[in-house]
């Protein structure tokens, strides 16, 4: 995970800005403007690394959006304004105005505006969104308390699952879950309700691993996830176990509760460190790895 | 110019957001949260467009704020919050430490605290910054009107001038301008001074003749330079009228008012419309174009 490494220097330079909360901590920033409490992030995805084939133009505005919002949607914060730098390959008219419709599409579904963004080229078509939220309160991954369990929205996996089955040569319309592939939903309004109970959370970028070992590292804590769900990847898959816990491509939101009434119950918080799943009644440990780009 | 022409279809499709000045309308969209009238801008940098040769890895960190933070000084904006997405070939732990080194020293003397980024990985070393700032009051490059005057802060072409150099062969330590190619600075304290009392203002980032088109078109009016300064480009090069209308690399602002104490008087704001020159006495045509890429 090259990222992870460099992600370590950015916090060393930056991780102690005074804001509420700084660069590298959370999935988004904190910040006060005025009264109110604002939630900034930024994410990118470029055709090589995050676009699966058969993928529309649409579809691509559309992740762009996605992806940028679910970090706003881990901090339970309600998107407001969203800017793009979108780096072309070619000056395609059509191409541009089906990425726009992608973009504006899930935007407007939210009420987000459009407010900027910026054009350039390069040889790898490239968009980095960045949007603007309000939050009521300050969640991040840091607040998972022992006694607590752990959430997911949904049932995680569908994307790399659908993936596998591409590379495995089935085509698109073959796919069981093919819209969480093209079309993957940011957790907004579930976020903004979880975000009023949660101890800690955060949006899976990577993989539930990733995820759960963020939280775990930033809270003190161990996870055990002892009743993950495998049912939807069975007998799409020879592993369903290793698609659920280390598959890319998962928009959903992972929390922390004593109780919650959303999303699915997986596991637990316990004292100690580390992640583990329960296999056949024995505890293994959750490796810290996910997400391989295509 | 590709660039403008999707411009264009940005503005059909999210031009009309209610906001207090959507995208494609100035450099940077001016929002409203809570009380404040806050800016955001994006901005993007890629090697092989953006980076001239012999360029160090601290001066593409630095270039990368630079660019962002103009497009707030176009607004005369107060610079609050700096986030970035960077797009690495590789894993290069000691580059990208570079990098930051850059980013930091020009963030932190404006006061702007990095707050995020994300991190990626392409085949073009590519930086999106975000920049979040505080305004006064609303400029806007809409605000010229005739009897006033157009002011550079400072004489443009220097950077185009240095790059044109080197294409002639020579080494960076010959340039006579080399800070305005490689270091160049965002004109913050300017435009805030300025946005008091400009009636239209931007920054010239393409080149000075597409910074005065956009505020002839935008404010229905026709601009006159009457009085370039070139003396800082005779003797360097066989066209200084070309480079100091058509160089790119510029950071200076351009900005029309009845009198200004900032900058430097170079022409007037009429009625009409179009750019003009005066050359030997004769008014000429000011085309729309500028920053070629390498």
């Amino acid at each position: 995970m090259r990222e992870f490494d460099l992600l370590k220097i950015v916090e060393e330079f930056f991780g102690n800005e005074e804001v509420e909360v700084p660069a590298g901590k959370h999935d988004a920033a904190y910040l006060r403007i005025g009264k109110k409490l604002i939630v900034v992030s930024c994410d990118t995805v470029n055709e090589k690394s995050d676009f699966p084939p058969f993928m529309l133009p649409e579809e691509m505005g559309h992740m762009a959006v996605a992806v940028t919002l679910s970090d706003l949607a881990a901090c339970g914060a309600k998107p407001l304004y969203f800017l793009s730098s979108i780096s072309m390959k070619t000056a395609d008219d059509e191409f541009f105005r089906k990425l726009l419709i992608g973009m504006r599409g899930l935007a407007s579904r939210y009420g987000v505006k459009v407010v900027g963004g910026d054009i350039d080229f390069s040889s790898t078509l490239t968009i980095v969104g960045f949007a603007v939220g309000e939050a009521e309160r300050i969640v991040t991954r840091a607040g998972a308390k022992p006694g607590e369990n752990v959430y997911v929205t949904n049932p995680t996996g569908k994307a790399e699952l659908c993936l596998e089955m591409l590379k495995r040569g089935l085509k698109r319309d073959e796919l069981p879950y093919a819209e969480s592939l093209y079309t993957p939903e940011p957790r907004i309004n579930e976020g903004m309700r979880i975000a009023e109970y949660a101890g800690a959370m955060t949006d899976i970028s990577d993989s539930l691993a990733i995820s759960a070992h963020l939280i775990a590292r930033s809270s003190g804590v161990r996870i055990v996830f002892d009743s993950l769900p495998l049912q939807h990847l069975e007998g799409h898959t020879e592993n369903p176990l290793e698609v659920a816990l280390y598959g890319g491509g998962d928009f959903e939101l992972l929390f922390t509760a004593k109780n919650s009434g959303d999303g699915i119950k997986i596991g637990r918080v316990e004292r100690g460190e580390g992640v583990y799943v329960k296999v056949n009644s024995e505890l293994e440990e959750v490796e810290f790895r996910g997400y391989s780009h295509f």
